[in-house]
């Protein structure tokens, strides 16, 4: 239907159509600056702040064992279904800091309250860049003064805009809802290209709505709809130690999203395509990547198809043959085998678009050069069979390519 | 010492010398051929004949859940520790590829055992190459044929031909050990470069000795070596469905190798290193790699110390750094994190070539550029410590470049 929405893997409900203006839901306003963070001399600290008092929110984190700094703070010092404000800034992970990462972090979420004129505890802070170099506060302060005197609501790009790092494009949405209790807006900004493969969160996202909502509904919207988007991507199988998804609803549309209503029904799946086409893009931006594919699994057992649809996205084999645009099957065979230790013999099914490869863990003879042409386009989707039935699951990943050794070779300290 | 001890992580006993010759030991008969199954018109069947009738063997494969047919027919149809032959391709993996590909292996063997003058029980069949493709199993009749004439003492470097797929050098060792019982040779052959991480088992290798070895002894000490070589290696974090360590002794030196004596510890330590220096090779080898990373793990528990060491092995990220010659080591953070979900605050720490960067999980000021110097080389170390004590384990890994993406994605089907 529109611009955004690229992916034949978000489905689009027909009540959700694409703003006509990049304006932020009512209540919202938010900038980016140039800090100096980078030594690009590129965007690298926003402020997203909300005007209503009473306004609701969720979050997720990553869910690694080494948590940096910013994360804590969020985790610890924030109200995280009343927050007002987010600041966030690339060039520095703010992770590996200790002690004095984790002052710094406070500071930012002192100064960000200051500059939005929120309380302190309503204010969410994100960080992403290079892990164990201390974040420069100086900076961060006086970027955050200048911030204060900008913030408007257009100023979504901006803040897509400084929270990008190896990114090659801005991730930003802004959507408008039909809902049977009135219209609504929904924005997002997102980064994430490299280090990707979210655990009950994601690198970092910041969602916007008008609608009032309230702190239930929005953990319970955010979670499922996180769960089907970003929790289902890889770029190269590497959990970050900074990934934050954040969803913030001001109310100021006055449209009301009330549990277990058709208007919380539409209001979810226009969160799902939201989210679901932006981890798509995350997954298309994947570092040097050209192709995303998707692996379906179905059968067997829960951990089965999670562990084989794993193994799948994250072989390096598999991802260079949807580089090359080969239709090299045997390679998926490989990681369901790696996948299931002791299972052998498996009858395991392999269909590549549509094109069933293997069956009950025989070759099938099919047309090969049908079959390299429906895996030269941008979106590849491979198809597993596990005996049993029961179990069904999905992910998204990115092709492995000269691009991803180009920008992580030298992708400096 | 030698051409072949090339890492310094393979500590080589003094009683291990490289051999004068490249002859096989005693009793043993090896050669290769280009039977026509690789397009390429390249060497591609081989064949290892072991002409003493008390030989013993033991074996090793691979845990993955997708077997290929020849390591069915091995563990079905094979007496593993009474072994006299091998037969081995390349071209073909002869995996997935249902009951004809088991007749076709079983063809293999009983083909192998004429070429070989023994019965069909004592040979392995061992292959490697696409998987999903039959095996032409009349030019493996007629390679076979040509195979039987040609059997002789040095044979043993056409056979580590024979078994090159993507592998940029042949692997094969020749070494005297002067035990106190007397002096043996060990001879191994063994290919391997991409879809490497073993379980249990290794890509190709196959190892004599013209020692006395009861089949206890041989299945002891292959298990024992396999375990600390190509057990503890990842070029890709990808388990193969052929993997396979085969170990013979034809006993016509008249040394025996008696359990509980020095002579079975030394002769254990040659073995060790033999299959360390090739596990490392076989890293070294890695599909475009230039350099080999070795991470030990120290603390924790068993089960966190291995997939610590696996995490950091197998993060491309880190592997991509590897290859920058980048002292990144905030992406071992990374993995270390990933590896250990809701560890956090994890106070770890982590030291590149002796340089501590990180300790309980904070970054420590270091000299950079002494740090980058010492990335550079071929082989560089990681030790990561976690909190506690009690557990430690290795791996070694190679980098991720360039040329693994231009082998795999052109790697055709």
């Amino acid at each position: 239907m529109t611009a955004f929405f690229s992916s034949r893997w978000a489905e689009v409900h027909e009540a959700v159509t694409e703003a006509p203006d990049r304006t932020l839901p009512q209540g919202f306003r938010a900038a980016g600056v140039a800090a100096g963070l980078k030594s690009s001399g590129a965007p690298d600290l926003g402020l997203l702040v909300c005007d209503a008092p009473e306004a609701t929110s969720a979050a997720r984190f990553t869910g690694s064992g080494v948590l940096a700094a910013p994360v804590l703070v969020c985790r610890r010092h924030a109200r995280l279904h009343a927050l007002r404000a987010v600041v966030a800034n690339s060039g520095s992970a703010n992770c590996a800091t200790g002690g004095r990462g984790m002052d710094d972090a406070v500071k930012m979420q002192g100064a960000a309250a200051m500059a939005a004129r929120v309380d302190p505890g309503q204010v969410a802070v994100a960080s992403t860049g290079v892990i164990g170099v201390p974040i420069d506060t100086g900076k961060v302060m006086r970027g955050l003064s200048r911030l204060a005197g900008t913030l408007r609501p257009d100023g979504g790009d901006e803040l897509a805009e400084a929270i990008r790092t190896t990114d090659a494009f801005p991730k930003c949405a802004y959507l408008d809802v039909d809902l049977p209790a009135g219209r609504v807006r929904l924005a997002a900004q997102a980064k994430g290209a490299g280090m990707i493969q979210p655990s009950f969160a994601t690198m970092l996202c910041f969602v916007q709505t008008d609608a009032v909502l309230s702190g239930e509904t929005a953990d319970l919207l955010l979670g499922v709809c996180v769960k089907r988007s970003f929790d289902r991507i890889s770029v190269d199988g590497q959990l970050s130690t900074n990934d934050t998804a954040i969803l913030m609803a001001s109310g100021a549309s006055g449209v009301a999203v009330e549990p277990e209503t058709e208007s919380e029904a539409v209001f979810g799946q226009a969160l799902d395509a939201l989210l679901r086409q932006l981890a798509l893009d995350i997954v298309r931006d994947g570092e040097g990547a050209k192709r995303v594919g998707r692996v379906v699994v179905r059968g067997g057992d829960p951990q089965g198809v999670e562990r084989v649809a794993r193994a799948v996205a994250n072989s390096p084999l598999v991802k260079t043959a949807l580089h090359g645009g080969d239709p090299n099957w045997g390679r998926i065979a490989q990681a369901v085998g790696a996948a299931l230790p002791g299972a052998a013999p498996l009858a395991f099914d392999v269909a590549i678009e549509r094109v069933p490869v293997c069956s009950g863990g025989v070759a099938v003879p099919h047309d090969r050069g049908l079959l390299a042409e429906a895996v030269s386009g941008l979106e590849v989707e491979y198809e597993i069979g596990l005996p049993g039935e029961g179990a069904e699951t999905e992910a998204f990943f990115s092709d492995l390519g000269h691009g991803y050794v180009s920008v992580n070779a030298e992708y400096t300290t």
